[in-house]
């Protein structure tokens, strides 16, 4: 499986008043390594929206494990665990750079839909992405 | 199992340029209905802090189903789904006011901790939320 | 001149390691009343939107006077503060419901646009809301 | 006056409907940057609140020139415009990797407390932070 990595600086405005960093800011995290790993496979997310595929989330889980904190900095694993043509899945793993202790875990589940908002099949409509994809699931 | 109700106005600040609401908002949400449902039961948040006691998540799960626009009203249903005295669950439904349509389902885990991240037996710390809790579990 | 209320609760992930309110929420919340504005008006911000007209933010000012905690709630007031057709200013004013003190002051200014981006002339675009917006100033 | 460059990366979750970075979040990246320019001057935030200071937004502007977008990558330029030993401003420019152009400056005001919330002459309190923010407004 061909997994990237995003670092990420913590920044004061993520964290809430326990001192640590809120917990929907891990999904907008996942968001930004999945956006890299699009751009990584040559897939990225602006281009796609241009030609008029859009990538709705249809599910994410997070599990948190270490809490993270300003001052901190995160690197994000980030790797497509399934893909079927039709939906994939990836999956995440957030490690604290100062100890290299896993704080975070997460999944995410997504579609691919037209302008219209159709579901749609990649490899009819971008059988390029569809390749691109397919192959990273194989390696 | 008693239900409360959060109602929620989408706010444009939410929104994505997918021209719906960012996915990372409805965990944001969960916890608007969970901040209401520890109020209705008579254990604030920012009491059980003056306290010492402090609830992290420890997991989080949402399933999108219909999106939510800019516009939009919605009304969210949290219920404790389990609690043992050292952990407890939650589920949620979303739903858009304007069709009655479930746009969201999701779940979060939580436990107790000390101001030094101690991990406490609400039965021991705080008998009167353990109860109204478990009270909550068994109707 | 007219001004509306709009009352919002304030959240727990709005809130930093400070233990208040992030500042950069309180540029939301100007938007929240903003909307709420236009609502009041006639002239929501989705329908303007159906017609193809944007309405950009060219400025903001915001100052801090009170800090504002979670478990408090406030009232937002905002009034049209000037409008010449071109461009309009809003002014508003964040209370602490608690004991009525002003937490927030601050402004923005707008012009509007249509859909490819260029600056229009409300008068010509769409008379009705150019009056009701000249109609709230003279008030 | 000694500047700092500050790089982001535009993410989804930035975006509005609008298509573009919501307003709200150039307050984050001047947050960004001032965290990164304190950090320059070795006197990073984290380490002052550990020392008990805290240094709370006392106003912030913002003017929006350029959108920007999905997909582009900002330099934020960060420096400190006045300070007299209580109070301190810092300016803010905002420029588009791709061509260059001034998309968004600000500025933000700020003082130093305790942590009893109490006004503190940063001269007295921490004379080391003090000379450094001095000798960098006179430079």
């Amino acid at each position: 499986m061909h997994k990237i990595t995003w670092t990420h600086k913590v920044q004061y405005y993520e964290t809430d008043q326990m001192k640590v960093v809120h917990h929907s800011n891990y999904i907008r995290w996942f968001e930004e390594a999945r956006v890299e790993l699009m751009e990584k496979i040559g897939c990225p997310y602006d281009k796609m929206e241009e030609k008029g595929i859009i990538s709705p989330v249809l599910e994410v889980t997070c599990q948190y494990k270490q809490m993270v904190r300003f001052g901190d900095t995160v690197e994000i694993l980030a790797w497509i665990s399934s893909f079927n043509g039709i939906r994939f899945s990836l999956s995440y793993e957030v490690y604290n750079q100062k100890d290299g202790s896993l704080c975070t875990a997460g999944t995410s589940k997504h579609c691919f839909i037209n302008a219209q908002g159709k579901l749609i099949s990649l490899k009819r409509e971008d059988p390029a992405l569809y390749e691109s994809l397919k192959k990273l699931c194989e390696e």
